[in-house]
C-alpha cells in the first residue's frame, strides 16, 4: 500500500470509484457556498484508541482529486494511536477538503478497524508459535485494502484469490476421486510455484493427504484432541492449519495443538471500524 | 436491487469487478480435478439466527459467471432466517457453483449483516415516531448494497451522496458567513427539488435555521434535554434528525425528544456479517 | 464545472473519451508533416455574439492530453462575448492544439449555445417570479456540461436523474392507485430528503395532491386559465411548476399565472451552438 | 447501426454510460409505487412531421435494460414520419419501460432531428452533381449516431475523425513548408489507402495541391466565381469540396460552381430535435 | 479457457477490445454492400501442420458479436491437425462472419503457434524427467491466452504474474543482505501458501539457499557440469529450474544434469503463428 | 508513438492493463525485502543485434508506475543496434524498476523484433519501386505499437483497421453481384475520403476492377507471370499490391512484376523478439 506500484496499478481506480459513488455530479452543498478557490487545512483526528492504517489510501483519496493537495502525515500505519491524538494536517481548496473528506475517511476508519481488531487477536496468539492467517471472506471490492491491514495489524495473508493458490476441499477431492489423485492432478495442472493446500476432517484424511505430498494441511472440524494428535501425525512434514473462530475462549485449546496457522474470517467480514474525524477546517493565508 | 434495472445499471459492474478481484485468471484448484462440464447443485445454508437480505445479488453473481446456472430461492429479502434453514440451491456447472461461491458469499454475508443489524436497531424504536435512518459511512463501492440492505432492515435512507442531498454544516455556514445566507445560495444554486437540511449546535442556530426556511434541522452535540426543547421551538416547521450513536441505553432518551429522525453510521460501519453457506454440492443426473 | 473535483470525478472522463473518438490511432495529418516537438500558439477566437461557457472544459481539453500545454482565457463563463473578440490562447506542443482543437470546440460551442439561449429565455422572465428550469431532455452522455450551462446561462435546474428527484406521473399514480397512495409510498420509500413532485391534469388532482401533501405540483397540459386557478388553490402551501414550451409569444401568460417555475426541454435539446474557432496557430520561440 | 456488429462494438457502451447517467442508483419514483413485475406497454408516438432515425438505438436502450423487454417498431429508419403516427411499440416489466424511456427518447430524437433536417438540406441539392457532407463538428461521444443520421437523411460522410482521413490545412502547409512538400509527407507517412485533401484559399493554391497530387481540394472561403474557376482548372483531376455554411439563400449558387460535394457542420451541430414521446403505458394481460 | 469462468471474468472483456481495435466504427466494406440480415457459413481451414489452441476463443469471438452465430468444431484444442483439414464452420449473420473473422484468427494462429511450438520442444524433454516452463516473457494483455497454449502445447506454467509466485533474483539478495536475509524476510511477508524460489549462479549461492529453506531453487548462468553438481548437492530437498535456451543442440546436456525445470521464453515471444483460415463463406438457406 | 497525443489517448490505457495483467496484487519478492522508498538505477542493454522500436513505451511504462522516474535513451527509434550496446537508464524507486521491469521488456522487446524483421524485408526491396505493407494480422490489442514499428522499420501501413480502408473481397462482390456493382456499393456508402481496394484474382477481374474505378488493385493468388501482365494492364490508372509471402527466395520475382506494395502479415504475427534486458541494478546516492 506504501509503494508506488500498489497504488497506481491497483488502488487507484478503486480509489476514484468510490469518490464518483459519494459524487455523481458534484458537492452541491460546498459549490452552494464556495463558488471559488479558498485554501483552508483541516485536521485529522483520532476518536478512539487503536491502531490506525491506511494513510497513504488516504491520502490517495484527496490528492487524486486534486494533485495540489498536500497531506502531513503524524503517524504511521501499524501505530497505536489513541482519542484525541492528531494524526494528520490536510491542506488545500477547501472544496476538495469537504468533497474528499467522507471517502477518506471511509477507507481510513474500515482499515484501521480491521488492524486493530487483527492486533488484538494476535496478541492472543503472542508467544506461541502459532500465527493468525486472514481468509478471502472480505468486502468484494475490498480486498486489496483489506488484506494489508491484517497485515498491518499483525496476521499473515492466506492466498490472495482463486488464482494464486490452492485448497483442496471435499468437493475438489470427490471430483478427483481421492485425495491422493486429487493432489496428483493439482500438481499436474497448476503453475509449479504453488504449494498444495488439503483439507481434512479426520486422521486417515490427514494421513492420506500427507501420503500425497501435500504441502499445507488444513484441519477441519476437529476437536483440540484430534488436532493435537493430527499435527504429531504430520511432524513438521507439512504445515499445518487450523480453519476456527479464535475467541479468548479457545484460543488457549488451539495454541495447545501446535498448529502452525489458525485462519479467521472475522478479521475481514465483521471487525469494526475505528472512530476517526476530520475537524477544525478552515481557511489558511497562504 | 431487485428490479431489473438497479441491476443492470448498477449492479454488474461491481458484481463482475469482485468475481475478477477473486479470479485474476482461473480457479486453479477447480480445473485442476475437473477437467470438463459436470453439472451440479448445492445448497444455500443459514447458519445464524438474522434478517437475510441479498438473494438477487447472490443470484446474479452466479448467473453473470454462467447464464446457465439456475438459482432457487426459499426466503425473501427481509425475511428472519434462523440457523439451519434452507434458503436455496443453485444448479449448473460445478466448476460454476464452485468458482463463485466465495464471492456470492461475500456479498450476501455483509447484506445480512446489516439488514439484521438495521432490524435489531429498528426494533428499539417501534411504537415512537422516530425512524432510523443511515449515513454515508459505508464501505467504499458497497454503497448501494448496504443502502438497500439498510431499508430491508427497517431502517430508512438519509441522502445518497453528495449530489443528491444538501446538508450544510459548521464549514458551509461559516464560509456563507451565516445560516440565513447560506440557506439562500443553496436554494438559488441547488436543483430546487432538493431538501435543505442544516446542522445546528444550540437552539439559537435552531431558531436561525428555522427561519432561513430550513427543511430539514439535524440536532447535533445536543443533551436530551436541548433536543426536546429544539424539538418544541421547531413544532413540525421543519423536520428534525438526531445524529447519535443510538444504543440500548440511550434509545429512551432519545425517543422521549420527539426527534423524527435518528442517523446511525454502525448501521454500514459495524455491523458484523450473518454467517451463510454453501453446502452439499453434489453432482446431478440431468 | 470551475472547481477540481467535478472535473476530476465526473467530467475527464467524458473528455477522454471524446479525445479518443476523433484520435482512435493518431492525428495522421498532423504527425505526417510534424515529425517533433514545436512550440506554438493558437487564438480562441468568438464569431458570434452570445454567452461563452465551458471555458475550463476547453482548458482541460488541451491539458489531458498533454499537461505541458497552457491555456490563458480571458473572459469568464457567463460572459456575454461578441463576435470578433479574442477569449484565449492556446500554448504548447503545436501537435497537441492541432490535435485537440475540434474535441475542444465541440464542448465548448455546444455548452455557449446552451447558455446563450438560455439566457435569452431567461431574460423573458425577468422582472417576474417565475424561473426558468432544464429537464432530463439532454443529449446522452452530456448532462454534466448541458446543465450547468443551463446555470450559466441563468436557469435553474429541475432534478439531475432518476435516481435524485421524485416525480410520480400518471403512471405511477394509477400503479399506486390515488396521488395520496402514491404520495404515501413515495415518502415511505425514498430517501427522505427527497421533495416529492406530482403532475396534474385538472385542479381536482391538483387539490388532491396539496391534500396529500406534495412539495411541488407540476401543472401539465392545463390552459393559463386553469394554470392560474390552480396557482390560487394552491397558494403558497407547494411550489408550482408549469412544464410547457415558453415562447416569446406565450411568456406572458405563463408569467400572469403566477407560477414558480416553467421548465423547456428545448433549453438543451435544440440550442444551436454558439460559433467560436482556433486561429493564427503560430510556432513561438520559446 | 442496423447490424449487429456496430452495436455490439461501438454502441451499447454509450448506451449504457447513457443509462447510467439518468440512473445512478434507481429509479425512485417508479420503485416507490411499483415493488414487482407488472408487465405492460407503451406506444412511441410522432410528434412532428420528420424523418426518423435511431429505432434500432431506441430498441437497444431498453433490451440491454432488460433482455426481456419487447419491442415491435412500425417504421424504419429514413422513413418520413408524421405528427400523429404509431411508430412501434414497447413491451416489458412497466419499471424497465418507465426507466428507460428518457434515454431512449434522448437517443432517438436527437437522431431524428439530424436526419430531418439534413433531409431538407439535400433536398436542397436534388437534381445537382453536388452532394452534401458532414463534419467532425458532432456532439461529443455522439459522433457514431449522428453520422449515421446524416447518411440516413440522405448525406454523405465525410471523414470519421483525425485518424482515418487527412486533411491538410494552411498549419500543415506552413509547417511541411508547401503544399508540395505537405503532400509528399503525407504520402510517406500516412496509411497508403487514404485520400489526400488539401485545403486551399485560391486558385494559385489549388494549381499546386493540383500538381502535387491531392486527391481532394476542399476551397475555402472562396466566391461562387473563384471556386466556379477553381472546379474549371482542377477539371475532374481531383474530387472538390466547398466547406461553407449552405443556406436556402446560397444554395444556387454553391451549385452552379460545380463542386462535388459541400460541408455542413450545421447538420450535426444545430440541428433542433424531431418531437417523439411515449404514450398509454397500460399494464398488459400476459 | 474452456470453462465459462474464464471466459466470462478474463477473457471477454480483452476479446471486446481486440473487436473495438479493428472496428472503430463499422465494417465499412462489409455495410456498404451487405445492407441487411443474410445468413451464411464460413470454414475454418487448417493451412499448416501444427497444434490447435484456443478454439473456444475463436468461438466466443464470434458469438460476443452475435450471440446468434453458431460454431461447430471438428477439433480440439491440442489436436494435432495437418493441412487442408477442416477445423470448424461458423453459421451465422454474414456480416458478423465478415467482420470477426480477423481478430478471431488473430488469436487462434496466435495460440496455435505457440502451442505448436511448446509441443515440438516438449518433446525433445520426453521421457527425461525435466519439465518444460513458461515465463513472463509474453506478449502484453495476452497472458492468459499465451499461458494456456502452453500447457496446451504440453509445457507448465511457471508464476502467472509478480503477484503470485516469488523469485528473488540478485537484487532482491542484494537488497536483503543476503540470500538467508531474503528468504527470511520473504517467509515473513508474502502469503504463506508461496514457494520461495532463489536465484543462485554459482554452488556457494546454492548452497546458502538451500539452507535457508528455499523451495526451489534457479541454476542461472551455470555451465551444464555446475548444473550437475548444483543438482546433486540439492538433492531433491528443493526443486531445480534451469533458465535457459533449450535448443535442439543443448537439450541432450540440459536433460543430463538432471533438473526438474527449465523454463523458456521463447515459448511465447517468438513462436510463429500457425496458418489457418476462413474459407468457402456462402449464404446459406434457413 | 512519439507525440504526447497517441500516448495519452490510445497506448496508456493498454499500457497500464499490461502491468496490471503483471502486478494483480502487488510485486510481492520487491515488496517483501524492500520496505520503503530506495533510489536505484539500472541499465538498458541489447543483447542482440537488431532496430531498436518503442522506446517511448519503454519509458512511459515507468512513468506511468511512478512519475518520479527518470528515463534517460541513448538512441532513437529505428537505430541499429548491436549487442552490448547501453541503450538507456532508468533511475527512481527500486521497486518500480524492479516491478516495472518485465512489462516495459515486454514492449520494447516485442516492437524492436517487429522492426528488426521489417528492416531485413524491406532491405531486399530497396532500389525497386515496390514497397512493403504490413496486414491486419496483428496481436489482438497490440496493433497500435505494431503498425507502428513496421513504419520504424522501414515499411509502410495498410489500413488500420475495418473502418478506416475499403477492400472489397470476392465475398463482398459476391453478395453485390459484380465488381463494378460493389464498387458502386461503396462509393455510395463509405465516407468519401476512402479509397476503395478491389481483390481480383485473374486478368478478366482486373479489367472489371479498373473499369469500376477501384484505386488500388489487389492481386491474389496469381503467378509472377500474371501479375506482370496485370500490371501492365493498369498501367497506372490504379495502384496494385501483391499480397504474398515475400521471402528471400520469391522477392525478385515480385519485384520485376512492377507491383507497387507487397503485404506481409509476417511483419507483425511472426517475428521473434529482440533480446534486450535491464542490468546493474544498483542503489544511487542522490
Amino acid at each position: 500500500m506504501n509503494d508506488p506500484v500498489i497504488a497506481t496499478v491497483n488502488c487507484d481506480n478503486l480509489i476514484k470509484m468510490a469518490l464518483a459513488e459519494d459524487i455523481t455530479s458534484e458537492d452541491v452543498s460546498t459549490n452552494a457556498v464556495i463558488r471559488g478557490y479558498v485554501r483552508g487545512n483541516v485536521r485529522l483526528m483520532c476518536k478512539q484508541d487503536g491502531v490506525i492504517c491506511g494513510l497513504k489510501v488516504f491520502e490517495r483519496t484527496f490528492t487524486l482529486l486534486d494533485p495540489a493537495t498536500e497531506v502531513r502525515l503524524f503517524a504511521e500505519d501499524g501505530d497505536e494511536v489513541s482519542a484525541g491524538q492528531l494524526l494528520g494536517e490536510v491542506s488545500g481548496d477547501i472544496r476538495v477538503l469537504l468533497s474528499g473528506e467522507r471517502t477518506a475517511l471511509n477507507f481510513l476508519q474500515r482499515m484501521s478497524g480491521i488492524a486493530t481488531y487483527t492486533r488484538r487477536v494476535a496478541e492472543l496468539l503472542k508467544g506461541s508459535g502459532t500465527r493468525l492467517l486472514d481468509t478471502r471472506k472480505t468486502t468484494p471490492n475490498m480486498r486489496i485494502f483489506e488484506k494489508y491491514a491484517v497485515r498491518v495489524g499483525g496476521g499473515y495473508n492466506h492466498r490472495y484469490n482463486l488464482s494464486d493458490g490452492i485448497l483442496l476441499k471435499d468437493n475438489h477431492i470427490g471430483a478427483a476421486g481421492s485425495i491422493k489423485r486429487a493432489v496428483e492432478m493439482a500438481r499436474e495442472y497448476a503453475p509449479f510455484v504453488r504449494k498444495i493446500e488439503v483439507e481434512v476432517e479426520n486422521l486417515d484424511m490427514c494421513r492420506e493427504a500427507l501420503e500425497a505430498g501435500a504441502d499445507i494441511i488444513m484441519l477441519d472440524n476437529m476437536t483440540p484432541e484430534e488436532m493435537k494428535r493430527a499435527v504429531a501425525l504430520i511432524d513438521g512434514r507439512a504445515q499445518t492449519e487450523c480453519s476456527g473462530n479464535v475467541t479468548m475462549e479457545n484460543i488457549k485449546s488451539i495454541i495447545d495443538t501446535g498448529v502452525d496457522f489458525v485462519s479467521s474470517g472475522a478479521l475481514t467480514h465483521s471487525a469494526p471500524i475505528l472512530d476517526l474525524s476530520l475537524k477544525n477546517l478552515r481557511p489558511s493565508e497562504q
